[in-house]
């Protein structure tokens, strides 16, 4: 990392919340604060932060923002109303409803002039678990990478990844690119293929931002080239983060995962998804028609935002004729028969229900 | 169609060969002229034309552009020479040197001062064949969405394409719209899901286009969304063109949509790819691993154009981090075990060597 780039996504500094709006990345490093309830609300909302765990950390830090702002005197419905909110601003995230519930079920013990304290410190738990989580992951994680590195020493080994599950979806490490970071630290040579993951990019200006300052190489792809390079034995091993997992192992992940995993089963190529147990939705028995889907604004498909490079501008553009209609499903399914194993905090399991209660028995009946 | 809009990509008008710079679409329709042989190697090298049929048919008229330019005394030798800068000039579509050498075996036979009025009846031919091709293509394809109509008659036929296998890659109809074209000529209603098709987005700045002056219902997609869509039961059928069919069935098409194959394969969706006979290759037994495929230039994956509504002014941003290296396939083959059959102008076969046999004898032996 170079001096003065941050390589945690949300952090407290000086009895502040500090994070980093990443609508302006990988042009601009912009350091934004978390002062308000609504500065968290926006922040989710317009997704100046992103990433499942992210969002869940940020709402907790909200939940804190709030009950300062409840005061000293306060009905416990205030707290419950806010959780709704914050909850309501992403549907798709686990994390975001399970952080919230979790600062609620903490609070609801608590006096209210002593809530906010306890919200914090409830917050700042959240933060250095996932800081914790996303390490063992990549500790994990670099298993499969040093395994495909000792049958084939003589290259990299190649990694295709697809939106950002990076620490700036997280707090540090990130998810899926915790094994990349665990690998190059250790020594072994990898490349990346990173997925550009439209409509909002976060391959192209985020993962991309996020190996560029770690001085790991990669090359940016377009959504659609990963198949190609499948089939010409260009890729190793597929490794993404994930949303949502379902009781049986079906992942919910950034739309066009499933295309990739089609792909790498036909090609048998391991796909693995890399997720703190946070993300894991025990209660749906399956993914595959059952998790709800968000859709995002249209705007997101006829337009593209980037770097006017002749003015230095941040610009949009776009990209269909007026009055297109367009259709923007955030998030898809891949099956569980297309998940070669989940890399968690306590291990790789595969993407099954009797995998998942080998790793978390407490979640068993 | 509008009035003043042009429903043909290259046609002739007072002794002119005019086509559209597809570069500037959708929100400027610039008319170009091709006078010279230099401006059909550089409108086919720049992307202002695209699209297997219509590469061949830009190539024919630069061959006659280039006998003109030869004059009455000339060495055939020149002649060769000119078809090979042609070639060179995209080297995956098989209908650029199907054209070319066409018109070169046209010639052999024609003395110096009679060429360029051969080249030039030789280029209209092809041209007039393409049309035709097209037109047959249309009313075969439009069987398959006519029998969808009538097992769910009370809603639209849905069908999702990728990349642009339009009007505006051939001469008219195009390859995978014409059944789209010839299905609502016949009153049977349909809805387009349309792949954007990064990095080049043919698909959302060319096939919305054309099917946004047909009057024909269209939703834009991201390359990314179809997978989810076909999970959720709301595609009916795929069609999409090809750039290069092998004697096995394996089809070479726009990146991508191998993985629009595999999805509509796991889904029990079927797939079609419409070509005219001059995609074959059946030099090739094979496609997977035997076809060249095209790299193209890494400025396609790093930047996006579009326009700025702000100014008015068509602009490119760039979406990655400076010094981001892309790597940019501009094809993928999609094996002939996900293809649910060919359209071809002489009608449906398997993609399978004996299905295009079945409808092409002549290419037996």
């Amino acid at each position: 990392m170079e001096p003065g780039i941050p390589h945690t996504s949300i952090w407290e500094e000086h009895g502040r919340v500090l994070y980093i709006d990443q609508r302006r990345l990988p042009f601009i490093v912009h350091i934004a604060s978390l002062d308000t309830f609504q500065d968290a609300v926006r922040a989710i909302r317009e997704m100046e932060v992103r990433g499942a765990p992210l969002i869940g950390v940020t709402a907790a830090y909200g939940m804190w923002r709030k009950c300062q702002e409840l005061g000293d005197v306060h009905e416990f419905s205030a707290i419950i109303d806010a959780g709704e909110i914050l909850k309501a601003c992403r549907p798709t995230a686990v994390n975001l409803a399970w952080a919230v519930d979790r600062i609620i079920r903490t609070l609801r013990e608590v006096p209210a002039p002593r809530r906010a304290a306890a919200a914090h410190d409830a917050a700042a738990a959240i933060r250095s678990e996932d800081i914790e989580q996303c390490r063992a992951i990549g500790q994990h994680g670099m298993q499969l990478i040093r395994r495909l590195h000792e049958r084939n020493p003589e290259r990299p080994v190649r990694i295709l990844t697809h939106c950002n599950a990076g620490f700036l979806a997280c707090v540090r490490y990130g998810t899926a690119t915790a094994p990349m970071y665990a690998a190059h630290a250790a020594g072994i040579p990898i490349e990346v293929w990173v997925d550009e993951t439209r409509p909002r990019n976060q391959g192209a200006s985020l993962t991309t931002w996020e190996l560029q300052q770690a001085g790991i190489p990669y090359y940016l792809l377009t959504d659609n080239a990963g198949g190609l390079l499948m089939q010409q034995g260009l890729v190793d091993l597929v490794i993404t983060g994930s949303d949502r997992t379902a009781r049986n192992g079906d992942v919910c992940n950034k739309i066009g995962t499933y295309l990739k995993a089609l792909a790498a089963f036909d090609n048998k190529i391991p796909f693995y998804a890399a997720l703190p147990s946070s993300t894991f939705d025990l209660s749906l028995s399956s993914g595959v028609g059952s998790i709800e889907i968000e859709y995002r604004d249209e705007q997101e498909v006829a337009c593209v935002s980037g770097l006017d490079e002749l003015s230095g501008e941040l610009r949009t553009v776009r990209i269909a004729p007026p009055d297109t209609m367009c259709h923007n499903p955030g998030f898809d399914i891949t099956p569980a028969r297309l998940v070669s194993g989940l890399i968690t905090e306590r291990g790789i399991c595969t993407a099954s229900e009797p995998g998942i209660l080998s790793l978390f028995p407490e979640y068993a009946g």
